[in-house]
C-alpha cells in the first residue's frame, strides 16, 4: 500500500468531503496517513468524523503530509460535477512538484491539465484519475446476472451523499463477522479508492454501458468468489433531479432485496436546495415497483440528531413499516442475522 | 442538405435498422436518396415501412447509391451495444474509396478504425460520428428547468425501439397543425442525423452528465423559441433490464405529462428473449409516481396487429384507463386538439 494523505481541505466531514469521509473509515488500497483541512488542523481525523480515534491526524497542508511520510495525494473532495476547485490547484502543485503521485476521482481529469502534466512529466509523479480507468471502457449486458446465485442486496438511498457506501461495507463486514461469505460491489470512485476490487465507476462511464458495467462485475464477483452475500453500492437517488441514480443497478444486477437508507432530518436534495425530499413511503414504493423486490430494512443516517430523536425516529418507522430500521453506524450483528434469517 | 444513401442491408424495417427507418420518416439535415437493402431492392422504402410511396428508391449496394448522387454513406443500424457489424465493413470502404463522407451513430467510432480513418485521410472523406460530438462534453444540473414555461410532454415507452421518437416528431408536427408554437427535443443519435435542432445524445454522454444535458438542451430551446409545448424523446424503459432509461428525462427535464407508447403484441423486452415486459399498468404507476404528473394518453405500436385487433385493443385500454388509446402513424389532429384542451 502507498503512504497517503488527502486533500480535503474546507470540507473534511461534510458531504463535500465524502471522498476523504470513506478513506478514513476504511482503506485497503491506501494507507491513509493524514487528511488535509486547516479549519481542523491539530484534531484526529476519525474523533471528527465518527467520535472515535482513528490515529489520522488532520494537518495543514501538503509540506506536512510529505514530512509525516506522504508518497500520494489524493483528492478527497467530491463536488458538484467533478470539477477541480481553483483553491485545490496550490495543493496539488506543490504535491507534483515534490514528486508525491495524485490520485484524483474528479471528472476533470488532473492527468489532463496541461500544467499538471507537464509538471509530473518532469518530476516522475504518476497521475491517476480513476473515473478516466472506466471512460474507455465497453460493456455489454447479456444476461449472465441470472447465473449468480448469491443473494444480492442493493443499499440504495433516498439522496446522494447519504451513506450507501459505507451502509454497504458495514454490512458486509458484518455478514462476514457471522460466519457468511459476503462481497462488496463498489459502484463509485470512492469505493475503488478504498480498494474494493469489485467496482465500477458508473457515473464515468458512458451512459450505454452502465448496465453492462454493473452486470459483469457483479457477474465476475460471483464467477471467482461464489458469495452467500453481496452488498451492492447504490449511487444517487430515484428522485433527484440532477443524480436520478440507481436504475441501472436495480436493472441490471437484480437485487434480491433492497435496503434502504435514509436521512430523516434532510429536508432538500443534496446540493438542490429547491427540490424537496419526498416521504419514505413513496421511495419504498417506487423501489418495490421497480425491482419486484422487498425493501427488507431501512439504513438511518442519524445527522442532525440527537439520541432521543434517534430512539423515537427508529420505533416510528419501524411501527410505520413493519421493517428493522438500524443505525448502520452502531453494533450490526443483530440486523445482520435478522436479514439472515429471511428467505430472499 | 447532404445527398444521401443508408446502409441498412438486411434490417431495414425492423428494429435493428430504426436509423434508417426513421430517416425515411423525416430527414431534414440529409436529404435521402436511397436505402440500401439488397433483401428489399427495387421496392420504394416508404412502401416497405408505412405502405405509403416515399420516392426513395431501395438498392442493393452502395455504387448504386452514387451512382444516384450520393455523396455521404449513413450507417442506418441500430445495432445491440452500437457495434458494427463485420458485415457492413465492406459498404463503408467502398464508400470512403470513392470519397462519400461517412456519419454514424454506433459507440464503435468509425473515425477511430485505423483502416477506415487512414483511407479518409487519403481520399477527403469526412467521418462523423454523432455519438463522438457528445462524449467529451460535460454538463451540469442547475436547476434552470424550472423557468421553462412550455408545457413539457415526455413519449416514454414500455420498451426500447418502440416508436417513441416516430410518435414525438409527429405529435410535435400536430401541434403545430393546429396553430401551437411547438418544438422536439431529440434525446438519441437518430433524431440528431434527423436535424432536430434540440438534441442531445444522452446514451453518449458520461452518465454523469445526462441530466445536466437533458436539462440544458430544454432550456435552451425554450430561451430560443419560447414555444408553447415540448415533445421530448424517451429512451429505453424503465423496466428494461440492459437499457433503463428514460429516468434521467424525468428527473432533469421534469415533464408536465406523459404519453406512453405501449406495443400489444410484444411479450419481451428488445434484444432480451430472457425477460418479459410486465403490464402496461405497472409502467404507468412507476412513470406517475417519478414524474409526480399524469400518464395523459397511450400511443400504440401496432406491429403484428390486423386493423380488428388494434380497434378492440384501443377500447380495450381506453375503457381501462380511461385516457386516449392513438395509433401514431394515423392521423392525430383530434388527440392533439384533446392534448391542447388538458389543464397540464
Amino acid at each position: 500500500m502507498e503512504n497517503a494523505t488527502i486533500l480535503s481541505e474546507g470540507v473534511f466531514g461534510t458531504t463535500y468531503g465524502k471522498t476523504a469521509n470513506g478513506l478514513v473509515r476504511y482503506s485497503k488500497r491506501y494507507k491513509i496517513l493524514s487528511v488535509i483541512d486547516s479549519r481542523l488542523a491539530g484534531q484526529d481525523a476519525g474523533n471528527v468524523l465518527m467520535h472515535r480515534y482513528a490515529g489520522i491526524p488532520i494537518i495543514s497542508g501538503v509540506e506536512e503530509g510529505l514530512r509525516g511520510g506522504a508518497e500520494t495525494l489524493i483528492v478527497g473532495i467530491a463536488s458538484d460535477g467533478g470539477v477541480l476547485p481553483d483553491s485545490y490547484r496550490p495543493y496539488i502543485k506543490t504535491a507534483i512538484n515534490n514528486g508525491m503521485n495524485i490520485v484524483s476521482g474528479l471528472h476533470d481529469f488532473i492527468s489532463d491539465d496541461p500544467e499538471f502534466s507537464k509538471l509530473a512529466k518532469r518530476t516522475g509523479s504518476k497521475i491517476t484519475d480513476v473515473r478516466k480507468l472506466f471512460k474507455e471502457r465497453k460493456y455489454f449486458f447479456t444476461g449472465n446476472i441470472e447465473k449468480v446465485k448469491a443473494k444480492k442486496i442493493a443499499v440504495l438511498g433516498t439522496d446522494s451523499a447519504i451513506g450507501k457506501r459505507t451502509t454497504a461495507i458495514y454490512l458486509n463486514r458484518a455478514m462476514k463477522a457471522i460466519g457468511k461469505k459476503s462481497v462488496m460491489i463498489g459502484t463509485g470512485q470512492t469505493s475503488w479508492m478504498q480498494g474494493f476490487k469489485y467496482t465500477v465507476v458508473i457515473d464515468a462511464i458512458v451512459n450505454d454501458f452502465v448496465a453492462g458495467a454493473l452486470e459483469s462485475v457483479t457477474y465476475e464477483a460471483w464467477d471467482v468468489e461464489r458469495p452467500d452475500y453481496m452488498f451492492i453500492e447504490g449511487q444517487g437517488s430515484v428522485l433527484h433531479p440532477a443524480y436520478p441514480g440507481s436504475f441501472e443497478i436495480i436493472g441490471a444486477t437484480r437485487p434480491d432485496a433492497i435496503i434502504l437508507q435514509h436521512a430523516p432530518m434532510r429536508k432538500y436534495f443534496d446540493g438542490f436546495p429547491g427540490y424537496e425530499i419526498p416521504p419514505l413511503e413513496k421511495f419504498i414504493n417506487i423501489l418495490e415497483l421497480l425491482s419486484n423486490k422487498r425493501v427488507i430494512a431501512i439504513a438511518l443516517n442519524t445527522e442532525n440528531m440527537d439520541e432521543s430523536m434517534i430512539k423515537e425516529e427508529k420505533s416510528r418507522l419501524q411501527a410505520k413499516f413493519g421493517i428493522p430500521v438500524f443505525d448502520p453506524l452502531q453494533r450490526l450483528s443483530s440486523v445482520t442475522r435478522e436479514i439472515d434469517s429471511y428467505k430472499i
